[in-house]
C-alpha cells in the first residue's frame, strides 16, 4: 500500500502547473481571448497549443509512438487534475473532451492504418474529433439499446440514416466515431463506424445552446441521410459498438472527474483568496467560524475526491473496468465542483455572482457534471447492486475486467 | 385562525393566471422575444403592457389614488405568485423589482408633490426607475454603516460625490432613489436623495456583466461626481436614510419570494410534464420512484414557502415588521427556488441542461436568490437571536413594529 | 386569512404551561419517578392527574358531554404542544397515544352504548386503552392489504384468530380496538372490533423492548386464539375497518407532530441555556456562529412546523381529510424533532450524550418519528400524487373528503 | 502507488473475519450475554478471549516483544475493521478502547520498567486500563489549557487533587494514565501520571449514565483528593502531558474509525438481507428504487471512510502525525455510522427500532461518534487552517511530525 504519487509524476505535475499558471490563466482576464461560445478564441488556442508543445506538456494520453506522452491513468489523473486549475488549460495540452477519449479509443482498438488516418491528426492537433451516440426521444438517450440510427449494408460497405444530438465538439471536428445500429441483437446490435467532415450524406441540423461554456464546436444536433462508410473505417469489428462505447467510456468518465477537481481547487483558491481580505461588520470573512466551516468542507471533499480518482485510476492501471471505484468518483467529484462553485460565490457575494471571477463559468458549467455519463442516481444504483453482488470490500473487490 | 384566501383575491389570482397564461408565457417560446440581456424585449414589453392594463391586471401594489390596485400584501403574495409562473409576467404586470419596491416607498413615505413628480410617472408605466445603495469595497456591501458615497451640504441643497455597484435598472432608470451618507452619526448619518437621469454630476461606469438574465438597466457601477439635489428632494428627513432603506426592504425581500414561488412551480411544472411523457429503460419517468421522490420534495418545500410568505404578509398587513417572518420566508424560498430549478434540469436531462427550456434561464437567475437581500447565513443568525430574545412561540411573538 | 390564535385559546395555552411547568416538569429530575420502561410511575401519575383535573387542563380531545373539553383541532394543536414541552404532560392532562386517538374515534363513530361502555372510562382516566392493527410479517405491516388476523362468523358474533404486533400500550390497557378480516373484498374485507382485556381466547406473547422509552403499556406482540366479540361491539359496520382506520389515522398522525413540536422546543431552550452559560477557547458558546447558525436553524424548523400543523388543524376542522397536509406536517415535525434533539446534544457534547438531561430520552423517542405512520418515504409519493393529480395551490385544493 | 492490501494482511483479516462469525457474533443473539451495561458480560468475555488468543488474533497493536502481533497501522485498519463487524469483536481480541490507545502510548513512550509494570498486563489481558484527561466545568472539557486538576510536588513523587468525568473504564480499570497539571506554563504545564486502583487518595464519584451501552468500566466522575504518585511513574518527562496526550490521540481517533467502518458494515448487510426478503405492497423491498438509492450511498460512504482511514494509517506509518488526514476520516466515519445504523432502521422500520436486531444498539452508540475527539465543526475548522497555510494537495503535503 503506498498512497503517494511517483516522484517523476509529481515533477510533471509542477511543470503543468507552472505552464497553467504562466500561460493559461492570464488569458482568463480579458474576455476577448474568449469566443462567442465562451472558450478559448481558435488563434489565441494555436498559440497556447504551442507554448504547450514546446514545454513538452502536449497529449500526455497519447502513445509516445504516436506523438503524446503515454502517461499512465494515475499520470494522467496527476496531470489533468492540475491541468484544468485553468479554464483553458486541458485544450491547450490537448488533453480536453471529447478529443481526449477519442485518442485514447483509437489507441486501444484501431488497426495501424486506423491510427495513422484517424489518430495521428488528433495527436498532432491539426484537426479535433467528435464521438455521436446520443439521440433525441424517441432514440437512444442514456439508454443505449434505444439507438435507431441505422446503418445498412450495401457493397463493400454502409449507407447511414438518423439522428444524433449533444454531440460534443461535431461543430468543429473534423474526424468522428459514430456509434449506429446494425442489427436488432441486443448484444451485438450496434457498430462503431469512422468519418470525415467532408463526407457528404450527413449535415449539423442546430448548435444546441445550453446553459454552460461550450467546447469548442459545441453541442450539435446532427442528421445522416445516406451517408457511406467504407468497410475499413469500421472501428473494432461489425456488433461491436455497445464494447467500444463500453471501452472509452470508463476512463472518459474518470478523465472528467480530474479535470474537475482542478476547477473545484480554483474556486477554493478564489474564495479563500477574498475571504483573506474582504471585510465587513468589523472583522476579515476568513475570522468568522461560518467561513471556515465552508471552506473546510469543500478541502475535505476535494480531497475525499482525489482519493477516489486516484484509486480508480490505479485499478484502471491494473487491467480492471473499474466500474464500482468510476462511479464512486463521478458521484463524488459532480457533486463537489457543484459545492465547490456554489460556496465560492456565497463567500463572494454579489461579485461571485458577477463576470468579474470566473466563478459563474465554471457554476454553469459544474451543472452538467451531475447529467452526464450517468446521473447520479444511476450510479448509486450501480453501487447498491455491485454490493449486492460482490459485499463492501473494495481491497478484493474481483476484478470486473 | 383562517387559512383561506378571501374569494375576491383568489378571483384576481385566477385572472392573473389567465394573462399570464394566455399572453406572457407564449412569448417564451421564440428568442426573438429576449433582448441581449436576457429579457423581454422593450418594444413586445409595450404591448404587453397594454394588454395588462386592458384586462385590469397593472400596478398590484400601487395605491388606487395614484392608478394602482392598491392591493394589501397578502393580495400581492397571490397576485405575484401567479404573475411569476411566466418569465415576463411581473414586468408586464408594473410589479417587478425594483420598480415595485420603489413605488411602495413613495408611496408611503412621499409627499404629495414628490409623489406627483415622482411616483405617478413610475405606476403608468411611462418611466423605470432605482434604488441606490450598494457600494463597491472598502464601501457598504452588505454593511450600510460602511456607504462612503458622501452629500455635501451646500446653499439649497446637496452636492454628492462617490461610488455605488450592482445598481439594478439603472441603465433604463430615469428616476432614482439613493442613500448617501450626510454625516457620521451611527444611526442618523444616512440620508435617501431623488434624482433624475438628465441631471448632471453622475455616470455609469458600466454594465457589470452576470450569470443571470438581467432586469431592464442591469446592474450597473456609477459613479457621482457633484451631482446636485434640492432639498424638496430629500425623501423622509435629513439622517432619514437607513430608516427609508429597512422600511423598503422588508416588504421587497418579501415579494422577491412570491415571484420566486411562481418560478419554482413552473420549474415543477416542466419537470413533472416530462416525466410523464419520456421513456427510458423500458418505463416512465414518472413511475419512478426516484422521481416521485423529487417531485413530492419540491411540491413540499413549495407548500411550505407558501406558508411562510403568507404568514409574513398577514403580519406586515397587521402594522408589524415582521423581521423574523421575512427572514424565515426568505431562507427557506430562496433555497426552494434554486432545489425546483435543479430538480427540474436533473429530470429533463441534457434538455434541462440547454436552452430549448426555460429551466436554465430560471436556474441561473437562482443563484442569486440565496445572495441578494442578506445572505441566508445572516438570516439564520436573525432568527437565533430573536430566539433568545422572545422564544419560539410565533402567535404571541410581539410586533417588531 | 388569519394568523392569530384565538385569545381564549391563547389563555387555554398558557393555562396548559403553567401545569406543566409547575407540576410534570420537576418531575423529571429524579429518576425515581421514572418506571422500568422510561415512562412516569403510575403512582407519580395518579397524583398528577389529579392536579391536571383540579386545573381544567383534562382530556382535551374529548366531548365536554363525556367528561372532556371538546377542543377543536386547531385548540388541540395549541393545547398539545405545551403539553409536551414536558414528557409526562400529555399522559398527565389524558392526552397520549393512543387513548387519545381512540377516544377520538369512538367519540366520533360509536354508538351512544358503545361510549357509554368503553369511552366514558377512557376519558375518565379509569382506563387506558389500545388499537390492535400491524402484523408481523408476512402479514400486514405498513400495507392494511395483507392483514391475516381473522374473524369468523358464529352465532350473534365473531371468533377471532391471528397475531399482531407493536400494539401500542396493550400490557396496560383494559380496552381495546382491533382490526381483523372478516372477507376478502380488497375494499370491505376488514372489520373493527372492541374488546376487553378481561376477555378469554388472547394473549400477550411479549412486551417488545424497543429503543426507546416506551408509552405505559409498552409496544406488545399478541396472540389471538379464538377471542369472541358480540355484534353489538362492531365499531361501525361489517366491512368498515379500513374506513375506521383511515378516520382515525389522520388526526392521530397530526396529533403526534403537536406534540413533537412541543418536544423539539424544549431540546432547543436546554441546548440555548447550555450555549449562553458554557465557555470554552475563551468564549462563551452562544457567540459563536456555528452554534447560533444551528439554534436559528432549528427555530425556523420548528416555526414551520408549527405553520404546517396549525395548516392541516385548521383543515380538518373545516370538515376535510387534509391528507396532503397532513403528510408534509408529518414528514417535517418528524425531521424537526430528530434535528432538534441532535443539535442540542451536539451543543451539550458528553453531557448531552449523558442521561443528565433529558435529551437522550428526546432522541430515543424521536428516531420512531420517521418510521410509525408512513415513513418519509411514503409521504413523499402520496405528494407528488397529489400533485399530478390537482397542482400546487393549497388554498384551492378541494377537499378530500 | 499502490490500493493493494499487502497478501499477508488480506489473509490476516479473513482470520479475523473468521473468527469474529464463527465465536463473537453467535453471543449477540442472546440478551443473556449482555451485562446490566450493554456489552459482554464478564465470563462469556473470558472464554470469547481464550479463543482469540488460541486463532492467534490478540493484541494486534501491541509489540511482539510484548505479547502482541505488533501490526503496523496499515494492518490494525485491516485488523479492526473485520473485528468490529461484531459488536464484541475489539475487547475480545484485546484491542477496544481505551485499553488499545493505552497500550500504544505505553508502548511508545514508556520506559522498560514501565512497559513491564503497566504495559505487560494490559497485553496479557489481566487487567483492564483507563486514560484520565476531561473534566466538568470550568475545568477541561475539550480544551486542555482548561485543566484543573493539580499536581503538588512533594519528596519524591506529586499528590493530586482534582476531579474528572467520562473517563473510559474508570469502574473495571486497574491501571491509569492521569493528565494533571504541574505549572501554569502554556505549553509544558500538563504531565502524564501512572496509577494503580488500589492506591489511596481517590475515589469514584458516580458512573455517569450514557445513551448508548458502555465500554467496561463505563464513564466516570471520579475525584482526586491527594493521590499520591512517585517520580518513576511519571510518562515522559514532567511537562510532557500534553505532548503524552496529542501522541495518542491521533492514532487513537483512527483506531475509533476502523471499527466504526466494521459496525457500518454490519449495519448495510442487517438492511440488505432484510431488503432481500421483505415484500410490501406487491413488490421485494430491494426491487425498490428508493432502496437502492439508500444501500447505494451508504456502500459509497463506506467506501469512501475506508480510503480516507487507510490513507491516515499508511502516513502514520510514515512517522507523520497525519493530523489533516486523520481529521477526514473522522469526520466522515462518524457521520457514515450514523447514517448507516439510521438507514438500516429505516428500511427494518419497526423491527429496527426493536431490540430484535442490534441495530438500534449501534445507533445509540454511534450518536457519541461526533462528538467525542473533537466535534465534526471543531475538525472542519483544521481543515480550513490547514488548507490556509498548506493548500489542498495531499500528496505533497508535508510532514506534520
Amino acid at each position: 500500500m503506498d498512497f503517494s504519487l511517483p516522484p517523476d509524476l509529481d515533477a510533471l505535475r509542477l511543470r503543468v502547473r507552472a505552464f497553467v499558471r504562466d500561460h493559461a490563466i492570464p488569458l482568463e482576464a480579458d474576455p476577448a481571448n474568449f469566443d462567442a461560445h465562451e472558450n478559448i478564441r481558435l488563434d489565441r488556442l494555436e498559440t497556447l497549443r504551442a507554448h504547450a508543445k514546446q514545454a513538452g506538456v502536449w497529449a500526455p494520453q497519447a502513445p509516445v509512438a504516436w506523438g503524446g506522452m503515454g502517461l499512465s491513468i494515475v499520470g494522467r489523473a496527476a496531470f489533468y487534475e492540475e491541468a484544468n486549475y485553468g479554464l483553458f488549460g486541458p485544450v491547450a495540452m490537448n488533453c480536453a473532451a471529447p478529443d481526449d477519449g477519442n485518442m485514447s479509443i483509437l489507441a486501444r482498438v484501431g488497426t495501424e492504418a486506423q491510427k495513422q488516418r484517424w489518430l495521428k491528426p488528433i495527436v498532432d492537433g491539426e484537426v479535433r474529433s467528435s464521438f455521436a451516440m446520443t439521440e433525441p426521444a424517441p432514440g437512444g438517450g442514456s439508454d443505449p439499446a434505444m439507438i435507431q440510427t441505422r446503418a445498412e449494408r450495401k457493397a463493400g460497405g454502409w449507407s447511414i440514416h438518423g439522428r444524433k444530438w449533444y454531440i460534443t465538439g461535431a461543430a468543429e471536428a473534423k474526424h468522428f466515431i459514430l456509434i449506429a445500429r446494425t442489427s436488432d441483437d441486443a448484444r451485438k446490435g450496434l457498430t462503431a463506424f469512422l468519418f470525415d467532415r467532408d463526407q457528404p450524406g450527413w449535415r449539423i441540423v442546430r448548435r444546441i445552446p445550453i446553459m454552460g461554456p461550450e467546447e469548442h464546436g459545441g453541442h450539435c444536433e446532427i442528421a445522416f441521410d445516406g451517408l457511406e462508410v467504407s468497410d475499413d473505417n469500421v472501428l473494432m469489428q461489425v456488433g461491436d459498438g455497445l464494447k467500444v462505447t463500453q471501452i472509452r467510456l470508463g476512463p472518459a468518465r474518470l478523465t472528467h472527474c480530474m479535470r474537475w477537481l482542478g476547477l473545484a481547487k480554483r474556486c477554493m483558491a478564489i474564495a479563500a483568496d477574498y475571504a483573506e481580505h474582504r471585510e465587513g461588520f468589523g472583522m476579515r470573512l476568513i475570522d468568522r467560524e461560518s467561513i471556515q466551516l465552508k471552506l473546510g468542507e469543500t478541502a475535505h471533499d476535494i480531497a475525499i475526491g482525489r482519493l477516489l480518482v486516484m484509486q480508480a485510476a490505479w485499478k484502471l492501471d491494473q487491467g480492471d473496468f473499474a466500474r464500482k471505484e468510476i462511479s464512486m468518483a463521478k458521484v463524488h467529484v459532480a457533486d463537489t465542483l457543484h459545492k465547490a462553485a456554489d460556496m465560492a460565490i456565497q463567500i463572494n457575494g454579489a461579485r461571485g455572482y458577477s463576470k468579474d471571477t470566473i466563478l459563474e463559468w465554471i457554476y454553469r458549467y459544474a451543472r452538467q457534471a451531475r447529467l452526464v455519463d450517468g446521473a447520479t442516481e444511476v450510479h448509486r444504483m450501480v453501487l447498491a447492486n455491485a454490493y449486492r453482488k460482490e459485499g463492501i470490500d473494495f481491497w478484493n473487490w474481483g476484478s470486473d475486467a
